[in-house]
């Protein structure tokens, strides 16, 4: 098993109990969860040395981010402590058709205020094999994108293979601002993670043969997608989910990726329920990189599938399953038969 | 907005946690609801001035009730206080085949017990646009129906709309009885709500067309029978909602109105999973009064549909949603899709 | 009504709040189940005069699983108390398709190391009709095989009707002990519950005409096992549930019966949601014993369908539905409508 | 041990979670209680075979009342079924200098409409060895006056001890209303149990030589009480608890029995912090029947304390200990060390 | 009953279940709570016209703050909706010597970075009799110290009677800077709230006779701090609490107070345990200004002191007790005995 | 800060809900403890790396235990996983003179059945500091027995500091069969925790001048035992919490320490209310190592004073606190002071 690294912001979140509308509620279930940090949950759960790094407040609410990482075999060594708060997201859950809303409290965290000096590089990257990182994290700030940048040269440095996120947020950056800070990160990138409308957003990538605004596209249109990025930012790979969207509760989800020379794609998934859907674009990223790591395309494009279809059926933002567990959906068995 | 007043029983709802059985729970979930006020509340949501007219205890049990309606933003200012009893109703919800169950426990409530000239009718009514009541409230004892007569009588008096909600409760009274009771009423009422099956044992309406015993009825049914209700009681507009029980879990749903002159029919919803179901009739009610307040026939017919749609996704009595979010729906978004 | 008497383990059940995997779990809910007790309490739901026969430790754990018993009607007079440990078993249900799973922790358990001599058998089955156990309790040890089989010689002595519930358990035994131990006791049995596997495992059945392995079987093919079972074992009735196993959340249910003469097949229920699938077997053998002390055989069938199926919606091992609720659904009404 | 029976009311209790105020509360904890249920439920945990007698609606709500005295062992073959509602109390738990709030709604519960021919009183005394009733009971309604008459007369026909609880209830009558009714009854009771207070309210009775109105009252005035009581009324022995209200946390307790010939008193407990005290008079009942049922005086006076001390400290109506553990405390163990 | 205006921050308080500590807690208990707006609320329990002026998002944490306000019959008309955060802070619930800990997470929320003229001065102080502040709000930002500032001057035009609690924050200020903004106000108040502490920390006051740093101060010297007070800043009266700190669990506590001509000093009580510590200033606050409002200075201070004693024993920031309870208090019956 | 290695069981703690009885409980929390995780908690929050040596099993209950471990910073690097089942034990959690009470269940859990060479003892013990272990370990089983000598000689191999805590558990065995186990491991040992009780029982030790039966001891009687048991071992150090138990939730506490030469008495701490006793002594434990690693005997003692009396405020077996708060209190704050 492999060393990784992935660098983010890990949050609060408070989510309300049940299916609870934010005003109903008198109190709040409290998980710890953010785009990279999950993605690190996830590679422990495979087995892999994973880092995160961030930084946190040292008062209760920064150790309890520190705890909910440990708790589940990732390692810590690397979160500088300091700053003043925890960013914090708040969830509430929908059903039918009243879709799930996030409502964000970020701004000023530990980690968007963090300077890239305050993390020791040569240690975090030793050795490493992967490094992960998402559009969130640069998004940030100004100096949580300088932090992005500097990690990205000191992972190619040490020969350590990069994946990103591309992730656009709405909240935390125009697109004019994300392009102008993710497309010179894109050099460093060699597994590149997202769907058009993120290609687009953050990137100001324009495929030439296909309208992305027409509707729902073909798998062919994402082919030709795939290859033009691949084309434009040199990534050795593209990957993106593809989710159908019938209610908040039922979901179809499948995988698609291209390694620049062919084309794999996943089975399909019918979830429903969807237990938990936050943390889900986050489990295929850990699932392929695990799969990436350890066996071939196809496999990889299953294992992901698998993998970040469970992530459904599971509160929180973090995927808790073990390899194993996802091995035996990819077998094919979705009967949900209880296991004695 | 328009100042809007609602007349009846507000109940302290008792419910098991989850889907438990009654003989299995250790604790009862508290809210508060009862038809009227849950107009209230949708009506408060969406931006009006709405009182809601009751009696209750002075103990806790009844501030509570109270404070359940300003915390939403519904008026409380002429809730006559005294008497001894909060109405109850248990409640015990059903899963896939297994239906929910009520057990009411409201006799002799404060609102059951108390006489028209404990209100100050003038005040009630001045500057209001519309009033609300249901065949529930007369059924609650000689004196409520005298109350409701007395409201219906100053309503008029102030120039205000008038909608009843028709829904027969087997428990309260008999068909004879309420048809005693509530023809007389109906020559007060504007907008008349309820199905050809209410009709017939609130009202001793039988359509002469149609026969409303021979199944499932179809649209061109309820055109005539709406048609001849206008004629039998000079309403100026009659709905309903049109409700297909698949399971506890699972209905279908949509809204038909008539203005005495055209018909208008909602987009039909497919709630799956539904999350409570109490207050869907009364959500209907809340959303049609304000789209006739608002918006041509054919918007309030899809505002209320949206609306009482929603309701169903949402624990207890009342519906929590914003005009904002039922637009949201009646623009057609059914995906559920996180809002970020 | 009749006297009914079950024997074997009731287990401490330890779940995990709603759908929270293992490792997420801050606390267990607690109810007691096994596959006879839960007989036992659909039974005495249904009016009979239902024993529960077990032994249970002295200590507080042991004696809460005596009230949960008495808390439901069963008969707790020949429960044996001593021994040292109550039986556990730790249950995470699933969702979509993540499989429910069960951690056992049974050895060692009061009734695991009880003698048939700790029983007064004679008052046990005075006056008593029916006797119900499953090949989960000769599975435990060779003492409760021992205890198992006295039991069953007591019966027949008394003129007892006998059934069982064959429920192969692969953690406990092998098919080849089972068969060593399972085979002689089928002389004693007069209704026999299981399917092919659960045949062809406890009881080394092989039928001659049907390829058991090739697949899903169809009805037919049911018809000539359930005939071959009766000629090789001699039982007077063969019956069991067909089950399909769509998602964790979604199952299709039947059940066929088989009474030497006629095959009787009930009704199929669509079961969505599934709320609490443990039990579903048991809550049928209740059903069905039930329905052959009380009705024909069309009618058992029936009843024991619907019994089960709503078993599925019901939180915890025990089926709590009064005969009265399952009647309603073998009606037909499905509807899931709100009963006020 | 003794065949022991009660008469009287078993409520819903619903009370606020922890010692949140009712205004605060979204959810109410439910138990069930009522005097001599409580009693009865002591005299089940001691091992005496315990009938409570009462009559409950046959819907869920009066089969979870069933089910909470059978889930504890007090046999419920004589409660009548039937009526509408059962009664309820609120309760919210106080704290330091705020008292615990109790808000009755009780009226019209199918005991309080329950007619004296609706039980067997033969089958309900044979060989019955005490009957315990409280002055609750009486007050709930003519009929229940009358109810509790005809169960003095038939238990006095079947040579049962009689003991009474004379707990006067302001909301429920008045001094003169109570002692018309009660003062009757009193020819029928061997063990009146009961202070100063309660004895003037419902008995009209006013001791000679001790002015009641002066404040705190020694031991020496109460013996006087009781020789006085005794005299007046034929009672065989008279009992009371003596409780220091120092906060809604902190009692002082003990207990004084006088047999016609001798007083008794009694260690006394300071209980701190309190849990529970509902229920605390009751289980003084509870334990001086068992008491007085199986050793001398003194002794039964300890085990009353012991007992009574103990229930203090359990949530709910009901005192789930046994003789064990009181016989532990009443031999001088107030550690509280852990018992491993 | 009066119309009273409070302005400041209302926060959202996240607070672990029962004792727990930060780093246990999967969940977290809300409320929302702060200085002035837990005046307005014991105001509105006493009846008043309580206005709470802030500002506070438009989302639905905000609007949760909004309703928490109006559930407890706060007029919440002034409060302008805006901003993007609502102030936060962290609560862990000491127990023993364990001290609870308060993390304050309320920088840049939309109080902090109103303006002035975003409120409507006239109509909030229009008919005002009391306006309520402390030195939370100015020391929020250069913004809020503003706002107050313009508060003042308007409350003194429409001859309104001004409190001030002086409640130095550490966290949000330093001496100077709070003596810099606070010292400059102090000429609106007639009202001063606060200990020789604060008077130090905020207003830079050094009483000439008295050694605030010499431990324990004894009445006497309060006495002379107040005149020395009164004297420097021009106040009507001054008011405080003495707090005696034994444990997180128990505390002793009475008033003092000083109309300038005259010693005041309620009973003194002593508390334990201690429900929910927070709030306890801003209840005595609240008690003191009904007080006055209402009756003479030595009622006033019983009034506030008992008021204030409850508060330790609710849940939450708010004092959720009513005049007539505090009556109670106020005449002496500390016994906590049952309310029935 | 220093590498510190324990050895031992950790158990799934299941208990009550607050203080409820085990019969009323419908959930149980869960955490897991177990007397040297304990330690090595504590050890990890004082900033030590601090490894716990066991085995569990790789189900996810084991795997719950493991994340338990981690979660709070202890190293798990040397966790054998494999065998059946992991130990329980039930918690009830008394009040007032009601004892808390364990029912253990802990037979045959992996660690009980594990073999010595299952562990790689020179990477566990390599630059390791301090090895603590406790007289429940080689209680368990032979091959524990076998397991903790093993450990103990690879330990002063490696010239390790070894402390033993003796707790005698008589539900684990007698008196002679601990004598026979534990005697021959003293030699390995340089600090001896335990009172004059233990050491009776588990070493055979009576002091030749004093009575230990006589009831309490005098802190001159604890002098002459330590002095003895330091002649009769060859101790370094000898240590022992004591307690006074004057009920469940009030006691008094302070430690006493012998190093050969002096003896060294902390502070006396009175702990009311106690929110959970148990891992009091292991929190003792841990606190001493801790002192001893870092600061001179004085101060280690009442470092460990302070840091055990804070275990009994907090829910659980673990002790989670920092040095820096139990320097708070050392420092002699123990007015509860809300910390802002």
């Amino acid at each position: 098993m492999a060393k990784v690294v992935t660098l983010g912001e890990i949050m609060l979140r408070l989510s309300t109990p049940g299916v609870k509308r934010f005003v109903q509620s008198e109190s709040f279930d409290v998980v710890y969860g953010g785009g990279e940090a999950n993605v690190a949950v996830s590679l422990a759960n495979y087995g892999h040395e994973a880092y995160f790094v961030t930084k946190l407040p040292k008062h209760e609410i920064g150790q309890s981010a520190v705890n909910a990482l440990s708790r589940y075999g990732v390692k810590t060594d690397f979160i500088a402590r300091g700053g003043d708060r925890v960013g914090i997201y708040y969830l509430e859950t929908g059903a039918s058709m009243r879709p799930s809303k996030v409502i964000y409290d970020r701004a000023n965290s530990s980690i968007a205020l963090a300077k890239a000096n305050e993390f020791d590089w040569a240690q975090i990257f030793k050795d490493a094999k992967w490094f992960h990182f998402s559009g969130i994290t640069p998004a940030l700030s100004a100096d949580a994108a300088e932090l992005t940048k500097m990690a990205l040269i000191k992972a190619k440095e040490f020969g350590v293979t990069v994946s990103v996120d591309l992730n656009y947020r709405k909240k935390l950056w125009t697109p004019a601002k994300a392009q102008e800070i993710m497309r010179p990160l894109m050099q460093y990138v060699d597994v590149c993670i997202g769907n058009e409308e993120d290609a687009e957003l953050v990137l100001g990538f324009k495929p030439k043969g296909v309208d992305v605004h027409s509707g729902k596209l073909d798998i062919k249109a994402y082919h030709q997608i795939f290859e033009e990025m691949k084309e434009a930012f040199g990534f050795k790979m593209v990957a993106t989910s593809l989710r159908e969207s019938y209610s908040a509760n039922h979901n179809g989800w499948k995988i698609l990726l291209y390694n620049g020379k062919e084309f794999f794609e996943s089975r399909r998934y019918d979830i429903n329920p969807i237990v938990d859907r936050v943390g889900g674009g986050d489990s295929f990223s850990g699932g392929l990189i695990h799969g990436l790591l350890t066996r071939n395309e196809q496999e990889a494009c299953e294992f992901a599938a698998a993998a970040s279809a469970l992530k459904h059926t599971i509160p929180g933002d973090f995927n808790l399953v073990s390899e194993e567990e996802v091995l035996v959906l990819v077998k094919g068995d979705q009967s949900g038969r209880v296991q004695r």
